[in-house]
């Protein structure tokens, strides 16, 4: 089969061998598998990841010297059931799979699909991928919207761990396509107000498509005052010990004996209000700039992968005591979920599509999306001979 | 009246004018005040710390060339109450105060009673404090009991905001009179395991005396290891990445038809379990070694303030999943719990006292603090003209 391999920081169209099940695996061909950010990363900065992996005890990640079929955002149908694929999908079915699997089947260890070598990925006319980690795509939903699952639910993973409420203002900073998906997420929830941030009118452009109620250049004004307009946040020192006073006197202004649910009352109207925010960019100096300008007690949700080593200012994020909750990836069931928005059309992904390519096109897709203003997310069709105009 | 001005980084006893209340306060006659690791700091950091403070709005934080009366930890007796102070405390009451006044009283601005030279401290004869910020002491508490309701609050705050559940292991790093508050806290809530990892043996035993149920020395074995043992934590990459397939596989092995309970049940076996952690520590580095170290998933609350800036990886971060959760004092009510825990005899912090000196003891106190093995909560009494030994 054909298939882009990366090696020393390079991608080019090979001939592999055709894949073969392992026992509960099945083999695909792959309908549309999606570019992400993470492979852009790997192709560049593989030496980075690999050294973090191996801290973490996995030995066999994507590395320059490591030559790689990239693509975890699979979208692909069954062409072949190893044994042992059980209830699993039947040939003919279009599938979505989570990228893991099991190098040569039941027993082996797990690998990360197409961040690995021992795991080549969708970047191919084939891929292989566990029967139980695949699921059924629904009601007709076609394999170019059905890839979205993947960057989907990692939009889906990094919302739930944010704990947003409804009421609640949203600020998502960087409009890349995992960016883009938490806003779409945000407003399916019916969170009251996201504004979206970026520097990119293209990608401000597709944030206001996706949904945000609110677009900010950040190069010419503060995402943070405009989204602070009008609501209750404390954004300076004074602020909140005006606020930790004023709540305690008028405490005592309240008239005889105090019920306790009266004092909550009180102390609940001083309560400080507090944004969520999603960090998609993952540059270095972005975690000290979030830390600066976020209002106090800001809940901010780390989704962008900043490489190698970044420097902040602790003692700002401890006197505005912010919550950093750092992500990454999703659960199986997240991912069922997100398949399931999709095929019920509850999130519309489809503006963050802005080009499709077969194999011969991917490497200049990697450099045609290093430019925001042009693309955000591009599709791989391996029966396709598109390449980007 | 007699009082400690802390300028220039030293600590001298000097004679100041005898305070008045102004409209809704109290003079106290200081009858202990502790000192704090952020009294050190402010002796010491006094320009980090005022840098930060004015990018947050504050403009009148303690600095060298900023003579200031230090301490916030305060209990006293009421023996003025100025116009307006309604039903707060009688002359005669012992009370503990939150530590923020009205510069001037009612309608002033709010500023840090003993982290400001707007708002003398209590390494002093008197202080003046707000009525509707003052708690009488319960129970016959004594003074040398009651003054340690402002670190219990701090650490009363730290834990709130860990969300730790009763079947919770707690690594606390640090037994500074903070983390050693943490860790009886932590036991009076009924924390299953707390495991405390402090380099000084003399640290260690006070975290044995608090209710710790491991002590570990880091310098001579990991504080992970140990609390890990026994324990269903995720540290290694392919722990995770076996434990998200073999749920998949153990769904897919129910028979028939699986309800989405079942489901839940077989993907809830193979939840990540995770530790809660409180680094007391906060010096450079620390927060990078806690990412470095933690199981998969570990929530780690930042009690500890690193002054200046800091270096981390935040692909470490997020490849575990990590939250970081910086905490700074707490709120009122956060503050009248820590002194009724106290008062009911529910948390017992006596062995963090080591020592009590009058206003001539306090700067040979503050050197005497640098020795962890020496001191580790030491308390000014005003009317005691005792020195360490």
């Amino acid at each position: 089969m054909r298939a882009v391999v990366c090696a020393h920081g390079a991608l080019e169209v090979a001939d592999l061998p055709d894949p073969r099940p392992g026992r509960g695996q099945l083999v695909l061909d792959v309908r549309r598998c999606g570019i992400c950010g993470s492979d852009l990363h790997a192709k560049d900065h593989g030496d980075a990841l690999d050294e973090v992996m191996v801290e973490l005890g996995y030995h066999d990640s994507v590395r320059p010297d490591r030559p790689t079929v990239l693509g975890h955002e699979l979208c692909g149908e069954v062409v072949e059931r190893g044994r042992g694929a059980g209830r699993g999908p039947r040939v003919g079915d279009l599938v979505v799979s989570f990228p893991l699997v099991r190098a040569g089947g039941r027993g082996g260890d797990v690998h990360l699909v197409g961040l690995s070598p021992q795991a080549p990925g969708g970047y191919a006319e084939q891929v292989v991928v566990e029967a139980a980690m695949s699921l059924v795509v629904p009601n007709g939903l076609p394999a170019e919207v059905a890839v979205l699952t993947e960057p989907l639910a990692v939009a889906h993973h990094a919302v739930r761990r944010s704990e947003v409420a409804a009421r609640d203002v949203a600020v998502v900073l960087g409009c890349g396509p995992v960016g883009l998906a938490v806003v779409s997420l945000l407003k399916a929830r019916g969170v009251r107000a996201v504004v979206a941030s970026d520097p990119s009118p293209g990608r401000r452009a597709l944030a206001t498509r996706c949904g945000a109620d609110l677009v900010v250049d950040p190069t010419a004004g503060s995402p943070w005052d405009v989204a602070a307009e009008g609501q209750r946040w404390v954004r300076s020192a004074p602020q909140l010990l005006e606020l930790a006073v004023s709540a305690m006197e008028g405490l005592r202004r309240l008239p005889g004996w105090v019920p306790l649910y009266r004092a909550a009352e009180a102390l609940g109207a001083a309560e400080v209000r507090r944004p969520v925010v999603f960090e998609c960019v993952g540059v270095p100096g972005m975690l000290e700039h979030v830390l600066s300008a976020a209002p106090v007690q800001s809940r901010v949700v780390v989704v962008g992968v900043c490489m190698g080593e970044d420097t902040l200012r602790p003692t700002m994020a401890v006197n505005k005591e912010l919550d950093l909750r750092f992500v990454l990836g999703y659960t199986p069931l997240e991912l069922r979920d997100s398949l399931h928005l999709l095929a019920e059309g509850r999130v519309d992904l489809s503006p963050l599509v802005t080009g499709t390519v077969g194999l011969a096109g991917v490497a200049a897709a990697f450099e045609a999306l290093r430019d925001p203003e042009a693309h955000a997310k591009v599709l791989v069709d391996p029966a396709s001979d598109a390449r980007l105009p």
